[in-house]
């Protein structure tokens, strides 16, 4: 918060800023409030061999994720139909720090070393969300 | 529902198949609740010097599909960092009739006829969620 210069010259002025001041905050465009978060798709190939285990330890890690995690904010991962071994997640985490917590959970570091041998490739895509609040009804 | 034969040879048979019946609808895996959902990942290339423009037609569309649509359960849309004009966009529809509404609202279709000369390119993904009741908190 900017701190507010009140005038000794009368009242009006004062509220003129003070309104002002509050439309800009109002105005603010939701990309702005919400820069803090990390939005990234994590695109996955898995040995198709391996695919229902490689799944089985996935679900578990991000239902642990989410119960466990504030800062977890999403973890929504699909398969592609016509190549199931093809898997995206979209990521949201409430700040690097709170994705950085997560990269120390036990839940994470039991996935992670546990499926090392099923993903064949893995690519970070960092990005920016079109609009930050956006929800699952 | 599946109607239920009560036996007239006494309580305890009823019971048991009533018993077992529950325990059949309360473990069913959530994946089978979920299976009217429509997933997708549609992957677009804009044009680059129009991806103003065209961010804001999508985000207009987008929030018009979330206020209007009960059937539109999310349409989350990323930019990629290192290339901003590459969007990824994962949307969820209630159902495949869900989906086919949508394509007839008019914030579609004027988004739709509106971008097509800003889309180089467009992929279409139908994919299976991993775990299809998953929310963004």
């Amino acid at each position: 918060m900017r701190k507010i210069k009140i005038a000794k010259t009368g009242l009006a002025f004062p509220i003129l800023i003070l309104t002002v001041q509050t439309l800009v905050s109002c105005t603010k465009p939701a990309v702005q409030m919400e820069s803090h978060q990390k939005v990234r798709l994590a695109k996955l190939i898995i040995d198709s061999t391996q695919l229902e285990t490689y799944q089985a330890m996935l679900k578990e890690e991000i239902e642990a994720s989410m119960r466990l995690e504030p800062g977890v904010m999403t973890l929504y991962a699909v398969a592609e139909k016509d190549n199931p071994a093809h898997i995206t997640i979209l990521e949201i985490y409430a700040s690097e720090d709170a994705y950085k917590i997560h990269l120390q959970t036990p839940h994470f570091i039991k996935y992670k070393t546990g499926t090392k041998d099923m993903v064949k490739s893995l690519e970070l895509v960092e990005t920016i969300p079109l609009i930050p609040d956006m929800k699952i009804k």
